[in-house]
């Protein structure tokens, strides 16, 4: 890559000790070079709700979306709630994602997931890559980052160290810089 | 039905003239004989952040999910945002989902939607189906209730006057019924 | 169950040492009292063609309609095959569907897959899943059963042999049981 | 582009009259300059059957996989059988992926149906986008083409001449030579 490269990165899960978000540090300190990563903020967004919006749009929700629009590449590291992506994550996209100007549109997508049992986030990731078709966003196909059984993978201060897992993160943001470089030609 | 069947229903869109909480309004009308009909309350509810339930739930998640709890069938009338369920209606399945007791389990799952296109809502239901097989809910199958070009549906006040979707709801109710009672024994 | 439950089982991989057919011949073995378990044949169907049909249903789907319709309930072993349904599986029900009467309306579904990874053809299985709704059947929810790391769970004459996935199969026949006498009342 | 881009076309259908035969017909003519479109065979596969595969690809098999590795890009127009993929033309897509060399992977794909009613074929097609993440092929996103109501668009002779409907063929395969150029570099 001839210039930096940038990630915005949104984890799924807003609990401090977040395996997903985990994944996310990890990703910081595993980006190749010319990748910065910078991770957004979703806490604070309302509900997503077009009377709010009609009336102006949040200040949270007008940060976000300048985010998402300065960014080359999203990356989303999320946990599966209910065999699905969990509301709060799909709220921040719903915000970012509102006219006149869809800020995703034509951007390479990173995914990955971590959960406590097998699945690895599975369920949810195919919702999330259904959600790109409408957002207009490329994911990278391989490698599938499901991370499982992810109480094993960190450490006490919540570091990723298991090696195959910080292998596959790396994998991912390779592809994604490979992906997101082909398709800003 | 011998006895009152109890139905929660839950509204995907937060605005005021929302064309799902239209579709639960004219359900309210349009319940069969022996059927109550209720509008959960999904607003106050924060993200779901497993540190705050750690806490003590909220308020408001403990009160939906009671209401989940003494329903006997539960009715979802959603927008599809981004091909996909709203997060503000995720994040509420979300807290009322939660161990210990998950009370949605074995219930009936009646699901309608509106939009102002033509999809109907399709690929929002269809994720929906997929987060009832986690809950453990029984979806009706037939009728499949994609209102189309919503904008014309409705009255002034945002009351359903279209005849074939008014009948398409009560079709919906009737199923919801006779399939809830099957399951109940 | 006072009379006889019967099943029609559809395998998804037509391979003689199939995991997936395994798991079929383990349930046959572990059917609980009142439940008869028949093999459908899927082999000599023709693709799907409506030309073909136009011209009279041919013999072999014609008679794997006839024991779709005889049975109460429909169990299915399936692989995954690049992320969905085999090919040869989803023929042989789109034979089995066609009007006027679709056999399938109403019955319950039990669903299960065995495959060499650890996705348990969890992929192919949500599609078929959204099969159901067309078919207007009922799959069970619990327990979904995911064979991991197959080729570990069969002896040498393709019996199943790992305690845990038997008492899976078994648990899965149980619950079919008791959602299809649900269904039928 | 600077050299001739090769599509190789898929249709979902095996009878005569077949709309979504009619779209890759219509696409064949409307092929933007330096796109040529061929029709891939799919009628003559047997069903896949591992053990067949081991005895040796057959023939029918062989071709095909050959006519994919030959293609730049590949462009499905497909059906929607009981809200899935026809068999038929999964069945087709299985025989061709098998390994050791997987045909599709990296390859731009373009995907459209038609169907007698208003679903335009979109569960059906959303389910070939999750098959894709397996194949490691790109869909393009925008323009999605759900063909509807296509009885009414296609003269006596099968070609179609509806405007719009022939406007998004045109618009899906200039993304679909966008894409395609993109991800060849």
């Amino acid at each position: 890559m001839s210039r930096t490269m940038r990630v915005l990165a949104l984890s799924g899960s807003l609990r401090k000790a977040s395996f997903n978000t985990g994944l996310l540090r990890a990703a910081v300190e595993l980006a190749p070079e010319g990748m910065t990563i910078e991770l957004g903020e979703t806490r604070d967004l309302p509900h997503y709700d077009e009377d709010v919006r009609g009336a102006g749009m949040p200040a949270s929700a007008a940060r976000l979306r300048a985010e998402v629009e300065r960014a080359d590449a999203i990356l989303v590291a999320t946990p599966e709630y209910n065999y699905s992506l969990p509301g709060g994550l799909k709220n921040a996209i719903d915000w970012a994602s509102r006219p006149p100007k869809q800020p995703f549109a034509g951007k390479a997508l990173g995914i990955m997931g971590a959960s406590g049992g097998v699945s690895g986030t599975m369920r949810a990731q195919y919702h999330l890559r259904q959600v790109a078709v409408y957002l207009d966003m490329h994911p990278v196909n391989k490698p599938e980052v499901f991370v499982r059984n992810a109480a094993t993978l960190f450490d006490a201060e919540g570091r990723l160290v298991d090696a195959a897992a910080r292998e596959a993160v790396r994998g991912l943001l390779e592809a994604l810089a490979a992906l997101s470089s082909k398709l800003r030609g």
